[in-house]
């Protein structure tokens, strides 16, 4: 087999090789056979009669990566210790560290930031606790908090196999935005505890980042948190979601031709991202929303368990359409789906109104996928990265974040979501916008800032920002 | 007046100076006259009848700023906005960040870091919750948590003015010993709470740092936490203190010529620090320790309403000598401080037997000045920078989370603490040793990596250590 010139991908072989029972060209041909090209090879252990080695091999995906490890464990002689791709490489000890603003060179240094003058900063923060913001990292610093029970698609995994994704968005609020976040995963799932345990944690914060946390438990905690902290609490689930969607609709909409008042947008999935994609589309100004789980059409006349979905049935529907989402979704606008794979098929979308607007954001596989609604659709987006129009949080929270830290936010309001998915909707250009370029590119440089701009105009706008104005804008 | 040139700070008068009243050189007289010097004059904001500038002026002190800043106060036409010294200005926006360990340049390295591919690594820690150690921060992260309760001298003053120390705290777990350390300032005093909530944020961390948590409370809040979780958890106030103590008094007692198991070693102050500085002298082999508090000497002829206290009265005192401590003193070969100013006087030093020790490490005034005790005592020590023998816990924590963080350690032993003592009293070479060098400075870079090394060692020998101990050696 030819060497994969297109491979993506690299593997570590760790391997306990016995001398006498096998040469390195009988391991390397069985990687070659396999279709692996090894780049490297290390000495690990050295000794007379077996060594350890770890060698390095291009490889194009996982399954490749199985079949060479499964050709080369079969050589006699040869103990696989270990595999190792670039992945869970990148992960060895973490993907953040925490570092000293400066370093402390000598006596004078130490007694300024440690004992004995670290007192006179206490004392004054003790005076007037609100210093805590000129002269603490509360300034920059939000907390990343989990409970590990929803993570990504992978469900309830629990607080330590939560912990890569929250060192990962720390690692994006930072690069994006210049923020500083710290991931905490909680060993609880329970409500009371979750809430009493984020408000001990607050003075240390500038704001609280809710990650991954189940519905409905979600639900009361930001509401209850938002209540009793006097700062902004944000569970990107919902928001961050449902500020990206709106962003990513509000320019498909102009595309089309229509107007958000007068379309009708059918939602399947009324959970966490759901209730906030509903709450945010009808604070833009939607009026025909129809919401639809499993059992089909929310509708006011009748009465759920989950009382968000109560609410949900009285804010929504106006028609009172009932019945499948196969049926509601007749001369539908837009279908927004935070919900499952296989939710509609092509002819759901043929029922659709004129130039309908698909976004299928189940992950990792979508309500309906991108080549099967492609003949039907006008514009589509998923919350995949391999095709066009990705709806992903990246685009909002750490811009959001910064905004609220800059000025000082207590809360996050409405508007100021709002905002923000103007914000993101903005970076797109009249003349750049077209069907399959409809939302930015996380890469995109000027999204944070924006998104960061607009979250403070509006934070003003709305009260909660508590810093003097003057200042802000000076930066 | 003579410019400073012993002048050891400056500090930055922000001034709104009006133009037709005043001119800069009256100003410039005024700081002159007051003895400081003039080092910068930045403008902050021009204008046509008054401009707003900041004055970078070197002083002695904190009083001579005080006297600068009230001579420019009088001029006509000069308002002081705003007085900056280093140690505030160091300190704005707080001292520590967040950083990513690599870039995230371009789709592939998101794709790993974050959504998709995170999601393998956490599916293999939630198989094996271990692996946390590896593919997370927990490998190289420490909690350091205070409720603000009992800060430096300066006693309740709350999370928020707790947080400068935390943070310079954190500085030094980094820069000393390579340790991420985050601090979390708690907005509870409430013993269950903190416990409960400690233990629900161990997941994310190798180790908790306590601090700064008031007695009795942080008795009760260690040993649960210590029976409680399976990271190790150390309170500074207590061991830190105790086991740089006991480094410092090994060294005095070599220098002296007598023995620990020999000696009459009398301790003012029975709360955190004198507890565990009298545990771990009787694990050291001291056999004759008498505690004092205001009342006198502890007893096991009576009985006391804190139940450490019958504890201590109990393994303590074997000759039940009772009285005031200027009784108890008398023939005592060692005095132990960690209580008062003004608990022992000249008279009392001049009772204990020959070549008395006295470490009185009561902050900032010790239990005796230096001065005064200096034509009697043979070997002296302090919490004090500013006399030979500082007593400073920055000698034990950054190496001793370094060896528990590196060897996966459980829990810190008693022979983990004496370890380290001994590691810290082995930087001072018998050559060097004497009166005035009994511990070594704080910023002595062998200190961190000799107890790490001890620490490590020690681990293993208590079966605590949870890591493969080829894989730390071979570090």
């Amino acid at each position: 087999m030819a060497v994969p010139t297109g491979a993506s991908t690299s593997i570590i072989l760790r391997l306990e090789i016995n001398l006498e029972e096998v040469s390195f060209g009988k391991i390397a041909a069985a990687v070659s056979d396999g279709g692996g090209d090894i780049v490297a090879v290390d000495m690990i252990q050295p000794g007379k009669n077996s060594t350890i080695r770890d060698i390095t091999v291009n490889v194009y995906d996982q399954s490749h990566s199985n079949r060479i490890v499964r050709l080369v464990e079969e050589i006699p002689g040869v103990k696989v210790i270990n595999v190792s791709d670039q992945t869970f490489l990148l992960h060895i000890g973490g993907k953040i560290e925490i570092q000293p603003k400066m370093p402390i060179k000598n006596r004078n240094d130490l007694s300024r930031v440690y004992t004995p003058g670290v007192a006179r900063v206490c004392m004054a923060i003790h005076e007037k606790p609100y210093r805590a913001y000129s002269l603490t990292i509360k300034r920059n610093t939000v907390a990343v908090v989990s409970d590990g029970s929803a993570v990504l698609g992978l469900g309830n995994i629990g607080p330590e196999a939560a912990m890569p994704v929250m060192e990962g968005k720390a690692m994006l609020f930072k690069q994006l935005a210049g923020v500083d976040a710290f991931p905490i995963c909680l060993n609880t799932q329970d409500t009371e505890e979750i809430i009493s345990i984020i408000k001990a944690l607050a003075p240390t914060f500038g704001g609280i980042n809710l990650e991954d946390i189940a519905s409905p438990r979600c639900f009361e905690i930001e509401q209850r948190l938002t209540e009793e902290l006097d700062i902004p609490v944000f569970h990107d689930d919902q928001h961050g979601t449902a500020v990206v969607m709106l962003a990513g609709l509000l320019n498909a909409l102009k595309l089309v031709g229509k107007k958000l008042e007068d379309s009708k947008i059918v939602i399947s999935g009324i959970g966490a991202a759901g209730v906030a994609s509903t709450k945010i589309l009808l604070a833009a100004g939607a009026k025909n929303v129809i919401g639809c789980d499993r059992e089909g059409a929310l509708t006011r006349s009748q009465t759920y368990d989950r009382e968000v979905w109560n609410w949900y049935a009285h804010n929504t529907n106006p028609a009172c359409e009932s019945g499948s989402i196969s049926e509601v979704i007749k001369d539908a606008d837009v279908f927004i789906g935070v919900s499952a794979p296989g939710v509609i098929n092509a002819d759901d979308v043929k029922r659709m109104a004129k130039d309908p607007i698909v976004f299928a954001m189940a992950n990792p596989t979508p309500e309906i996928s991108p080549d099967e609604a492609e003949p039907f659709v006008r514009v589509m987006a998923t919350g995949r990265s391999d095709y066009p129009n990705q709806i992903n949080n990246v685009l909002c929270f750490p811009g959001l974040f910064r905004g609220v830290l800059d000025c000082r936010a207590s809360r996050v309001t409405e508007g100021m979501k709002l905002a923000a998915a103007k914000a993101i909707a903005s970076v797109v250009s009249d003349e750049e916008l077209n069907e399959q370029y409809i939302i930015p590119s996380v890469f995109n440089q000027a999204v944070a800032e924006k998104v960061s701009e607009a979250v403070i105009a509006a934070a003003y706008e709305d009260g909660v920002a508590r810093r003097d104005r003057k200042k802000v804008m000076k930066k």
